[in-house]
């Protein structure tokens, strides 16, 4: 930052400052074309994927450079103003919905592609490149970047870094924190950290990790290290129908048990299925009561024989029909019906809730049959499409929001799912962060020491909490207002879902 | 704890306690076998693997219950006590050296194994349980635990909690951080969190991550679950020979760039292979200037293929011998040299110096080359043996002690390997943490920024800095004092070394 700017700064104050002093202080630092403050230039920042949750930003700048990003840090700091980090916008928590009285500091303008390294298999990028953008780049070298959240022709890499996003493929080639192996970040102090290395592991605390999946709460990352993957040279799926969705649950159970890891394993019950296959027209069995998608890559050889060996285990957990496909436009095909089963849920219902939560894999039957018996309870319909080897839950409670009725039940009806998730030994959030939405789970979900644990982390790197405020780590005030209590350690957590 | 302890105790005050105090408050809470405070009683205590570095603690506490370690962490906390926790103590970087004022917590009696649970692969194990004995109580079921770190018979999985302990197997099945699921730990102000879940992610922030790796800063871990893994069905390893370690390093390079994962890709140099020959008789190729050893494992046909693609890559990348283990027998009789190298060392040297740097996997042939032209400058032997997938050396600087001239080169011998793995974009630790040994060496690898993150990090966990102090993270006059200047982002970061 150039010294005017650093001279003009007023003296810290302990509230957020006036809209037109954090504009006027933010306008020495960057250009003109990279701050927009009027109404109808913030509006479309309002919020992010999660439209339920929105608000109007102070002001919001979007910087073109990492000194650029400094220069803003130390204005916020010096003035006590909120800083919400934003991608792409494309979150499904709400993670990137602005503070009222702060800067939404969007990073789409960082997007160069620096460098790929074809022999370490890496690639340097900045924030704002596309997470699809990073494997069309690499193609020419034969590499890819493996996690493909179903958002990759939009969602931004820093986002990513937010969010620690997933995908169909992270089962076998992890989450994005195992995908990332250095990055840069901006502190709220204007100060460069490099977390991370090159090298596997690295001494002292493993900062990275924490980083990625921080949802905006520690610092601004400029720069990235990604890992690349040699792209396999073939691909096949295999589609199995099963009986029931318990039997498909117990199917998944045995295929991990014969130490496969498939490079996708998903699951569609039958609503979603009847869902999908009228609008797609994927080849889904429509007698099935439920699917698996399993996916094979590697070499022909190593194809060839991890589909005989899915095919063996599929039949003997009690399959009633196995498909595999035949082609790619075929294998491409088996996929459309699962990357379009939200749209697809669009065209059968008025509105549709998507919930995220997690489950340890041998609760998978369990936690299906429960779901169903909410259905009725709830009197709303419920798809789940869904990283089933991951034990990752995607339930699409389908309702009408012009029934406000229908909206509270729908949301009752997603709560009971998550703490059902956090009963049985899971999360409230797999791959779609905390953000606003799921915040009051959160209570849940931690007890007090480990909430407080969390909150003296944040504040080591942010010790004023002017990242992404609010968000994500509850209050005591609001656990105690929200009135679920966590208890460690019991099988059964909270009385009232002892029944399932 | 009971309430008397409880109101036993004294005012917190700010220099540690009288060790007479000391063990009185600790008298209160702990049974008479568990409390050891005779010098002839804390001798054993008092160093770990790396006996360079002794020191007597005041007292040495044997808790035998997390209730026990919670009354004592309670009472260090409120005595201003060091506290230096211990798993079996066969760690390489003094880690748990004790502090002279305060308490060595030794977890050696607490080694139950709680729970195998064989739908889930998972095992629930306290701190104490040794590394190998979990892979043998899970046996029964076909499975076992992946990481093994050469003292596997001896270490603690705590103490590989501690240091996010590797091995030969890290390559293909990861490091601790990425085999553990769950801890249960203790505070310094004696409260219980659990970090991480059963399931895969955690909503909020990565405290697991952070946690693992931490060298006994954070807290006192008490319960672990671990991810098994199916016991491979078959493996072989391949034998490999080279007539210049470079051509053997660039050959790692290749075999990743092939899109192998090798469940263990480890090199020797002419050195170790001299070393070992005559000491183990494994069969190793005493015409090689340097040979890799190229495991995999799998089912019949996932070995046959992928030694035949290694056997393929290492032919074209010019090995001049290539020899496959035909036989179990033979194949632990491949391995039995390299993990036998350390004794070997001792059999030809008086003394060997071992380092733990680890470099981006493309800079081998290059480090190697400027090692061997140290070998010249310090006038010292020095022998390769290390993780040659994972970018991890081991060099093993040989030496007379009773030489005092000859220490002091081997030392600087050994910085300069250490300051040349981060001026190639590595580290100066892989698995062997940082403890006493490389707190220096932290200054240069990383800028007074990022030291003062990991330090307000370990603030949260330890306001009072009570947990392992003056170890892993280096003060700022330790750095001033040590004299090494750390600079980001340029190619070369001193000067000095710039000739490599």
């Amino acid at each position: 930052m150039d010294n005017k700017a650093e001279t003009d700064l007023t003296d810290a104050q302990s509230a957020p400052p006036a809209a037109t002093d954090l504009v006027a202080a933010l306008q020495a630092v960057l250009p003109p074309h990279c701050i927009l403050f009027r109404e109808e230039d913030t509006r479309p920042f309002e919020c992010d994927g999660l439209s339920l949750y929105r608000a109007l930003p102070a002001v919001v700048c979007l910087p073109e450079t990492e000194a650029q990003i400094q220069a803003v840090m130390r204005i916020c700091r010096k003035l006590n103003a909120p800083v919400v980090p934003r991608g792409a916008g494309t979150g499904l928590s709400g993670g990137a919905m602005p503070h009222p009285q702060g800067v939404l500091l969007g990073l789409s303008k960082l997007n160069r592609i620096k460098r790929i390294d074809r022999d370490s298999a890496t690639a340097v990028v900045e924030p704002g490149v596309r997470n699809l953008a990073i494997s069309e780049a690499a193609a020419p070298y034969g590499l890819y970047y493996a996690p493909d959240p179903s958002s990759q022709i939009a969602c931004s890499i820093g986002g990513n870094v937010a969010e620690n996003s997933g995908g169909v493929r992270c089962m076998k080639y992890g989450l994005t924190v195992h995908n990332i192996l250095r990055v840069r970040v901006v502190t709220i102090d204007g100060d460069i950290v490099e977390l991370g290395s090159e090298a596997p592991d690295a001494p002292g605390l493993d900062l990275l990790a924490v980083f990625i999946g921080s949802e905006g709460m520690l610092g601004v990352v400029t720069e990235i290290t990604v890992k690349l993957l040699p792209k396999p040279a073939c691909a096949q799926v295999l589609l199995a129908s099963f009986n029931s969705a318990e039997a498909a649950g117990h199917a998944v159970t045995r295929i991990i048990g014969a130490g496969i890891i498939p490079a996708g394993l998903e699951m569609m019950d039958r609503q979603a299925i009847h869902m999908v296959e009228p609008f797609v027209q994927a080849g889904y069995d429509m007698d099935a009561q439920a699917i698996l998608l399993c996916e094979s890559d590697g070499t022909r050889e190593e194809v060839d024989h991890e589909v005989e060996r899915m095919e063996a285990v599929l039949g003997a957990a009690g399959a009633t029909r196995l498909q595999v496909s035949t082609s790619e436009p075929e294998r491409l095909r088996f996929w459309a019906g699962r990357k379009n089963a939200f749209p697809a849920a669009g065209r059968v219902s008025p509105d549709y809730y998507c919930m995220d939560g997690t489950i340890p894999r041998r609760h998978l039957a369990r936690v299906l049959t429960a779901i169903e018996q909410m259905e009725d309870e709830f009197g709303l319909r419920c798809a789940n499409v869904f990283h089933a080897g991951d034990g990752n839950l995607h339930p699409l409670i389908l309702f009408d929001s012009n029934k406000p009725e229908e909206t509270e039940r729908a949301d009752k009806f997603g709560v009971a799912i998550l703490e059902l998730c956090v009963q049985v030994g899971g999360t409230v959030t797999g791959e779609h962060g905390v953000g606003m939405e799921k915040i009051n789970q959160m209570c849940v979900q931690f007890s007090r020491e480990e909430l407080d644990t969390f909150l003296a982390v944040k504040r080591a790197f942010d010790p004023r909490c002017l990242l992404n405020p609010q968000k994500v780590i509850p209050t005591l005030a609001r656990c105690a207002e929200y009135g679920k209590m966590h208890v460690h350690g019991g099988e059964l957590r909270f009385p009232d879902l002892s029944r399932f």
